[in-house]
């Protein structure tokens, strides 16, 4: 499939004027053809402008209709075939099975949105009867439903060039919560986001969905990026980065003249904690677990385990013995992008060098100029505490091993963190006593818990959470992953006394969509 | 009952040293004894100290607990008797019936916010059970509840002393949420505040709540106000006022280190809109019964109509007649505070002399000084569109009316609105078409339609949004009225492979709470 380089705005396929793009081979530093031309500011408001046009009639396109138009994405996304995956190869470094797994992903969570759509409790039904008898004032007729919040800016993630991208995870509940989507490309994989646009604004035409459903802008510096979210026909963001771009869109969408939701997940070091029995018990099982988790996809996970805190002892000796034999053997593995790398050798060069910081592991040096080397470091709860920069997460297969002198220690360190969205526990049973007096904190702190696992599984179902109090995202309300990210992109409006016939379907009496509705404060299933 | 004009900082009442507020009796501009001490930032902290330390047991409260705690402040209130009603008279202006009114409409609301705690449903239980034999990677147990967002600080409302102050529609559905409760009293009705914050008090004390569930703070300036809203014990804020405050809390929350949800509910001007049909059949009627609305409570509500648009011809002309004549008998009302009356008559008169605007009716003159006499102005589509401060709020009970060359235009003006609370068309059959036309635009802009009726009933409800894009409120995607409104100060939280015995009770197998609960994305209702 030839590259055309061009943005893609509605139904148009047009190179754009402003400067260009070119992705860089991941592992060689080589620039790959072909040029992308950068949106201009003319480019970004016909884009808005079409997504404004076409926002009412898209968020009252019918369920079903809906519903399909989310499935030929997905189709239209494996249609594609290898060359999106041997594109999005030298684009990201990511390996094959990696990749193939994660368009799995992202088309399953098309489908899953298919199917929100389809089932509609997303829509919030409620339905308060008139009562025109009531005494000392008869009572309205009241019925609520969700509705859209308007066209929402996805910026394309560098870690995710497929779930969370063009057609990922943001750009999917957005679609499904009845938003038209412009998406702002992230300028590392240029082609992988073209491809996958291409999917997009195809399905747009065969499901005939208004034109200004979807629009795909490359960014040859930050205007357009920051253009979006100033404009005032864009209702909300998504965002999946660093700390700093993302708490600079929050700036500039609070400074607008109507202030909007940006939903940027940002940044986490998800603590692990080690409980003392099972520590003692199964200390060498969980440090080779841990470091399989820690080198995962090159540790460029927003669950990496960055952190860990445990008891001070010989059972943690050997827990850290045993995870850096296992660290020892990992390679090198090829990072994002060059600049990626460059940030991460850096971080770890300064913790390497950190006066309160010894050096427990390296992995197996680099091969190539662009590879990660990973890393595992130790130090005391009292250093921990005392320099706050050891709280920065290393984008990487870094981690930092924290030495407390007891459990009442590590509690307070806990408090001590931001944000995240992970914590993981380790417990064996006669730990549980002691776990339980953890949750309270960890629930301020994180938004999901696992026992006995890694955060870096991210599974996309209807209970996950991939969220969590600032600064891991902007808005800890939410999750980004699963099928609860809809309702980001979601407001509610009620409707007094209309006239039957002027009720959207979704409040209608009859209940022609067939939802489960809550009457009277009471839920009821469709039947 | 004896006022102290104590802070109620937890179980004490004490007096504060931070300079005093005396309340005003509305009517004569005389201030009323005592003098409330005003809060010292030591008083603030301390609040905020004890909330942090009960959040995590008050969170934890049994439904049933907190089911009763709620029933318990509302029983309290009552419990004060005529003296709540009395004092709230002098401090506000306001009538006995309408306070009678809104005192049932306080407990009313507690009411059913401790229904709300017993149903659970804003938990928001989803459970993914665990697959350990899917294929390729086993599935993780995963489960879903919500849980507070933290202390909240609460914003007494001039114009709701009793229902949105301090055991209000906010602190209502926070306390119901499990977030302990900072209020900070309306310096209009400091007497009031302590009344209804004692009966808070003694409830928290009698059921067994932790201490720091709820303090009540006086602010002799803005300290307090603005020390609560940047404190980073609090994670969340409710607010009912003008625009410039609410707009300064936002921005003092967007720039915390960790910045934090306001909701505030601030300026609508609510327009009304006529169409031919309605106005040619029952022109007089709707002008009566919206002169009705538009004097209710002197025009102090949020939801006041304070424009019509209709298109121009005799008709119109009609309506304005009956609606002058019906005005022109409105006798001026006491206004909530001097201050509120002085810019309300400051905005009136400004709106008089005004080029484009013409005076169509004015009410009765005022018998005292803080009486605010009803006016209603007429101006050209033209003329509104030109001058963007004819959008401008006047809180009182003025309305203008726009003369629209045809419905086209009129529907042009909708797209030039703000974020509106409410927008209400006044439609027969014959209209219906027409109206259809303007719903997308109408659900744009605002939170709560309504057919031939006024915006001013709020009905208490679960389908009721009392809430709309910005300006009207802060944050579109949310209402302050009805049983909605606790979602506000919720936030999820996944749990993953957690054994049972660590599970809280919403989301343990057996389902000890009798939940409603969304299992593999299914909602199962209990049984």
């Amino acid at each position: 499939m030839q590259l055309t380089g061009n943005l893609l705005i509605g139904q148009q396929s047009v190179h754009g004027s402003n400067g260009s793009i070119k992705a860089v081979n991941a592992s060689t530093g080589a620039a790959i053809e072909p040029a992308f031309g950068g949106a201009t500011l003319a480019d970004l408001d016909r884009a808005c402008a079409l997504a404004w046009s076409a926002f009412d009639v898209y968020r009252e396109t019918a369920p079903e209709a809906r519903a399909k138009f989310l499935e030929a994405i997905a189709q239209n996304i494996l249609d594609i075939g290898d060359d999106l995956i041997e594109r999005c190869m030298q684009e990201s470094g990511l390996p094959r099975p990696r990749l193939e797994g994660e368009r799995g992903r992202t088309v399953g969570q098309l489908r899953m949105f298919a199917d929100v759509v389809r089932n509609g409790d997303y829509l919030g039904v409620r339905i308060d009867p008139a009562q025109p008898e009531r005494k000392p004032m008869p009572r309205v007729d009241l019925r609520l439903r969700y509705i859209g919040l308007g066209p929402v800016a996805v910026f394309g993630a560098s870690n995710f060039p497929l779930a969370f991208s063009v057609a990922g995870g943001d750009t999917a509940s957005a679609l499904a919560a009845g938003c038209p989507v412009i998406v702002k490309a992230h300028s590392a994989h240029p082609g992988t986001a073209e491809l996958v646009g291409r999917a997009v604004q195809k399905a747009v035409k065969d499901c005939g969905m208004p034109e200004g459903t979807f629009s795909l802008l490359f960014d040859s510096g930050r205007d357009i990026g920051q253009g979006l979210v100033k404009d005032n026909r864009i209702k909300a963001a998504g965002f999946t980065g660093s700390r700093g771009g993302g708490t600079a869109l929050m700036k500039l969408a609070a400074a607008r003249t109507e202030p909007i939701p940006v939903y940027a997940e940002m940044s986490s070091i998800n603590p692990v904690l080690l409980f003392p029995n099972a520590l003692k018990n199964r200390g060498e099982a969980i440090g080779k677990a841990f470091v399989q988790s820690l080198v995962l996809g090159a540790g460029q996970f927003c669950t990496n385990p960055g952190l860990v805190l445990a008891v001070d002892g010989p059972d943690l000796d050997a827990f850290i013995a045993a995870a850096s034999a296992a660290l020892k053997e990992t390679g090198a593995q090829t990072m994002l992008t060059p600049g990626i790398h460059k940030t991460y050798e850096g971080a770890v060069e300064k913790a390497a060098s950190h006066a309160d910081v010894t050096t427990a592991a390296r992995g197996l040096e680099a091969k190539s100029g662009h590879q990660g080397q990973s890393a595992l470091f130790v130090t005391t709860a009292d250093a921990f505490r005392k320099n706050h920069e050891l709280q920065e997460e290393i984008f990487g297969a870094s981690s930092l091993i924290v030495r407390c002198p007891d459990l009442a220690s590590m509690r307070e360190l806990i408090e001590s963190l931001e944000g995240q969205l992970t914590a993981a526990l380790h417990i064996d049973e006669a730990d549980y006593a002691e776990a339980r007096s953890f949750l309270p904190a960890l629930e301020r702190r994180t938004g999901r818990i696992l026992v006995n696992g890694f955060g870096t599984g991210v599974e996309v179902g209807h209970a996950m959470v991939h969220g969590g109090p600032y600064p891991s995202t902007a808005d800890g309300r939410s999750t980004s992953v699963g099928s609860l990210a809809i309702d980001r992109f979601l407001r509610p409006v009620s409707y007094q006394d209309l006239p039957e016939a002027l009720l959207p379907d979704a409040i209608k009496n009859d209940n022609p969509l067939s939802l489960n509705r809550r009457i009277d404060g009471k839920l009821q299933l469709a039947s």
